[in-house]
């Protein structure tokens, strides 16, 4: 029986490797790197970099990840085609390693939180694919928010919302008091109803590149649009997260 | 200058410790132990098998934590009192380390999801105690959770609530989809109106005690009390954590 490893490497700072994922990643025969699409080139010589800093001598077996095909216009049809796609690769490599053998896949963050390599190795196996899947959880960028501002995520007693741009830019949620964003490429923060909004604002969060920002979210917003596009026109990408927080 | 690591430690499982969070805690001259009060006792023995794995050779300094005065009747009023408490007993601490000295701080998951610590080492600050300070991301039972069950947190472009027993107890948060429920000592699972909901429950989730439960929460909520409250009589201790998923 083969296995596959899902590990979460933190985000992008090797220290956030736990002594579990460590000795996954060193026990692993074989790495898979995506190297293609969706800012992969990237995040590629992240992967490698963890893999030299703790002296894992695995195979590592490049491939091109499938891209989404804008053309489709349903939004979940579009991923789902998607996944279908890259799972197909999945089960191809897999079906390539020696019996016995154990694979790697190095996911961003953890490999829960809005990552869909789970979600693709169930599709694996619906097709057939037969692994033992092991899960090794990962540092997310919302602990090292969190960490970065030495804050609590949450205000005493009360819950937390996790949710995205694209939601976010329907309006802040309801009710909540903390709610934490990711993936927003599209700036959801700058169009909200900033009154008693407090936001701590985090890009390249973790690594050597951080930018921190925090104030309230009517005087600082313009300044982190500003920040945002500057790193963005520096290192070609900008990966961001922000938490606000109800004032009243 | 004094200086405090607030390291996140994960749920019990001395492998979850991330890279940094080691190198932290053997670079640490002092690690506070609390022994007394809040189920501290057991976690001290967790605290102490991490250090003794890594190496790390720090003065130990244990302390009773105190405890809540449930004569207050006020739940914020409660809270408050408690941290004040706490703050001063960590100012005196703090104070008693030697000039440049590193001290620790060893926390549960990670400090900034439902812990005090960040929340009572601002009140240190503000009763005049000085420090520098920095915190170390840890695993989550959330990411421990989901790892567990080799599940996504969330389902596609969905937002997930974090919330705690206490307030689940007022209802399943409408509009939700992915509901994870922390400290939930009521066992707030078995009074919902269980309807198009799944459960995946974890006790002890990480550690060897591990025990998973899955399945559509009618059929399951039963079986699920049943193991809770034969574990906590095993253990003297049960700590859990459960994400409900809509299924409709």
């Amino acid at each position: 029986m083969r296995t596959i490893f899902v590990i979460g490497i933190g985000t992008g700072n090797p220290g956030h490797m736990t002594a579990d994922g460590i000795a996954a990643l060193c026990n692993a025969d074989v790495v898979f790197v995506p190297t293609k699409g969706e800012e992969k080139a990237r995040l590629a010589a992240v992967r490698r970099q963890i893999i030299a800093r703790y002296g894992a001598k695995p195979r590592l077996v490049e491939f091109a990840l499938p891209v989404r095909d804008e053309t489709v216009t349903d939004y979940a049809e579009r991923v789902s085609d998607w996944h279908e796609a890259i799972a197909g690769q999945y089960r191809h490599m897999i079906a390539a390693m020696g019996e016995g053998e154990t694979g790697a896949l190095l996911v961003w963050g953890d490999p829960g939180l809005y990552d869909s390599t789970l979600r693709i190795l169930e599709r694996v196996a619906a097709m057939g694919g037969r692994f033992t899947l092991r899960v090794l959880p990962g540092i997310t960028a919302i602990q090292a928010l969190t960490a970065a501002f030495a804050i609590p995520l949450n205000t005493v007693g009360n819950p937390v919302h996790i949710t995205t741009g694209r939601l976010l830019s329907r309006g802040f949620p309801e009710g909540a008091d903390s709610v934490v964003v990711m993936l927003d490429g599209r700036k959801a923060y700058a169009a909200l109803d900033a009154k008693d909004l407090y936001i701590y604002w985090a890009a390249y969060v973790g690594m050597d590149e951080e930018i921190l920002i925090e104030g309230p979210l009517a005087e600082t917003r313009d300044a982190i649009t500003a920040a945002r596009d500057a790193a963005r026109a520096r290192h070609g990408w900008v990966m961001d997260i922000y938490l606000l927080r109800k004032t009243v």
